[in-house]
């Protein structure tokens, strides 16, 4: 990980009326009521069993370097809608709150609480723009990078999507959030030195333009790199070029000198006749050990159809589809307040109604219990309950579904373990951050964890995120009183 | 702008084959060879008529802020790939090179090079994967901008999609480009800082359930913001609670003051049918100066589908479909060797044969004409050239379409413009960067020359983007060449 690494300040991220509420807040004596935010999703991109939880370390960096410098305060004056009490409070800003969180690399499932802030009004409001921003985009990408190496079905898979990423971050946590999440590795270079994402990558159709004839560029290259020689083959024509003169390449330059390691990339035309024929000429020309990569415009559907045709591919790249999971690029993260202490700790829940049953909140400060089968030890599903409540995994325990309550089942033998674990407390960092590796060994173990019905790409089983009993009690109280009153 | 701003280096955002190309270049005395590179883009998004060019300003700043640092000569070092030499000459590599480019805010067309590269080989590949990442972000989102600006129809469309962002610069140039390409603001209150774009806002759901009620919410909100009082009716009823709160507080708060400007927000809910009942409300009201703002999902075509049906909305807010561009997420552009130079300056063009015809490259050095018929002013074609081929718009002029060559037309009266314009001279930059505001001016004066048939959402006018007689001349010299030869 680069040390001397100096990161941009993104305190200025944030919606306008983030700070128009802050403002509010700050005058209606507001600032220190301390307020619960959760953050959750409704539904999983892709239409998928499950997402993959990411971006908290990027969170945390934010919140350690939260501070509004002179210039940020001389241009909020500008705008002539705060306060100067107002600015005076934000000139020493800092986050005092706690924040609970789910680690990176967990599965999660929609309505459960990835993180939780509790912290004063003005500052639990303020961070929820690049709270949302930054699990939204890393989850979504993650997600997506998970389903495309689950149709690559072990065979390793690179991100290639720089160029087509939006924006830098969208490329470089984007190719850490696709490692994550399984891939073996990323073209994109800073993401290696950044964040031990393995970068690797040998030619563009460029070099073999550069040469006068398609042998001369990959014998170069072969000889230049004789223990990295991946040839690009398309360039001209695959089958009566581009295979041929790679094995010539091969048999010339690697074989004398004993190596038996290549590879040859094609990146267009139809992948799975190509790869066949092109298997079969390797294997005549008795360099059974070449490896077949493919790449362009590939994304889990594409793997899938090809690897079921029998196309001869030992590894994928993959680019624009997954850097911005282009058939469903938005992690429709929210930031919902879910209650409120007064100043004896007494904590009253809140609800956001909505017509549509989808967006209606369940309130209070949570806690997620992950329940697991101690038989197979698989997840059976996850159950939110008030953060005081205690499940005694010793003790059968009975379950609904929240919307069809008579759908019950009682558990006996299982183990239960919370999701969240904490991060902050008091503003202080209380979590040690695991390095990339770790993360990503955690999360192929946590899916592991699932059921295989989970994990197909399409109708995938649901889930279960259910309602403690107590829980589901306050959430109806709130929703009956809310229908009922005149607001 | 902000003055202080310390931004990330991202000399190390890059492909790695850029680099092992790079090196490989340098190991076989191509380091100093001058070559030419076009960056391109085969489809509009949406399968629009036109997109707009973005992102120039961003890729200025790149170039000359290129410097590997002594710790990135040591990360690449642990790569065991590049020799002593080669980090050597990185470690005071710079762009020493030509750069001209089409300026930010230009409808631009298929084909057609939107920046062009002239410089030594490994310079030029080098700088592959930023340019491309840049161009096509930011053309992207100021493409979809300007369709969802189209659809409003001269009402304000303001840019809320920070949350929902692919990463920071998702956020933050995405909110550049939308207000380069029409957009009247944003909430992302750092692109304000940092490029001047209007950001505004007021309150989320938070707000409302802060207090007991939701009428001590707006009348608290019109109190502290009398002059942009906005209030978001949807947090319980939108029409038997929000707005006659509403109501209620502009009545109490406002009027009172004279104040005669205020707004509710609809985010929720049928807004066609909504706007229409709180309409009638305010009006019956006597607020009929209370204007209605509509978000909640819009696009484009959702807005197109609200006016029609007599939606009664004043602006727009547009978040995570704007954003991300979510129907169309992904800008194709592409880096392509278009000619070499050899040490007395002779250019040799350069093609990319492929056996789809739309990926076949435009070879050469060249330059573009855009073509506009002096009667109307408006734009009637582009046309590629041959860099050293000088367009006379005082004489006729015979252009045909480059795939059905039968397809002629000779003009007349006619102004022709270069299209491209010098950005660096050997590695100095010798354009003037305009403002944000100068840039969006010239958009929309830019995008007033093309045809409305051009602006259709659905099956537009294909603008044509010819090539010269020389310069398909050679392209299909050196396509008949590749066919025959065997490489």
């Amino acid at each position: 990980m680069k040390k001397n690494l100096i990161r941009e300040n993104y305190t200025m991220l944030f919606d306008f009326y983030e700070l128009t509420m802050a403002n509010g807040y700050f005058r209606n004596g507001f600032c220190n009521r301390i307020t619960y935010f959760d953050v959750f999703f409704r539904r999983v991109p892709d239409s998928g069993g499950y997402a993959i939880c990411a971006g908290l370390e990027q969170i945390i960096e934010y919140i350690e370097n939260l501070k509004f410098d002179e210039e940020d305060i001389d241009f909020l004056r500008t705008k002539g809608v705060f306060t100067e009490d107002f600015l005076e409070y934000l000139r020493t800003f800092r986050f005092t709150g706690d924040i609970y969180a789910i680690p990176e690399g967990v599965p999660v499932f929609p309505g459960e609480p990835l993180l939780t802030v509790r912290a004063p009004a003005i500052e639990a409001q303020f961070i929820e723009t690049f709270l949302l921003l930054t699990l939204n985009h890393q989850s979504l990408i993650a997600t997506k990078a998970n389903r495309i190496v689950r149709a690559a079905d072990g065979r390793p898979v690179s991100e290639f999507g720089s160029r087509r990423a939006q924006g830098v971050e969208g490329a470089i946590l984007g190719a850490r959030a696709s490692y994550i999440a399984g891939c073996a590795g990323s073209a994109c270079t800073i993401a290696d030195e950044r964040y031990d994402v393995p970068a690797s990558g040998t030619m563009a159709h460029s070099w073999v333009q550069m040469f006068d004839n398609e042998y001369e560029a990959f014998r170069t290259y072969c000889e230049f790199y004789p223990e990295n020689s991946t040839l690009l083959v398309d360039t001209y024509n695959v089958l009566k070029s581009g295979v041929p003169n790679a094995i010539r390449a091969f048999k010339e330059v690697l074989l004398p000198r004993g190596i038996r390691k290549c590879a040859i990339r094609l990146d267009s035309g139809d992948i799975a006749y190509l790869s066949r024929k092109a298997r079969a000429m390797l294997d005549e020309a008795g360099l059974d050990f070449c490896k077949i990569i493919a790449s362009n415009s590939l994304d889990e559907y594409i793997i899938r159809d090809l690897l079921q045709q029998g196309a001869c591919i030992d590894a994928f790249g993959v680019g624009e589809r997954l850097i911005t999971s282009k058939s469903s690029p938005v992690f429709g993260g929210v930031y919902k307040l879910a209650a409120v202490e007064d100043e004896n700790g007494m904590i009253t829940p809140k609800i956001k109604i909505s017509e549509n049953p989808s967006k209606i909140t369940t309130p209070h400060f949570k806690k997620i219990y992950r329940l697991y089968e101690n038989d197979s030890g698989k997840a059976i599903a996850d159950l939110l309950c008030v953060h005081d409540e205690l499940i005694d995994d010793s003790k059968p325990l009975t379950i609904f579904d929240p919307d069809y309550t008579w759908k019950r089942k009682t558990l006996t033998d299982f183990t239960a373990k919370e999701l969240q674990v904490p991060i902050f407390k008091n503003g202080k960092l209380v979590y040690k951050l695991p390095s990339t590796e770790e993360i990503r060994n955690f999360c192929r173990e946590q899916i592991d964890l699932q059921w295989d019905e989970v994990k197909r790409f399409d109708n995938p089983h649901t889930y279960y995120v259910d309602l403690s009993q107590k829980l589901w009690d306050i959430k109806h109280d709130l929703l009956n009183k809310g229908q009922s009153s005149e607001k």
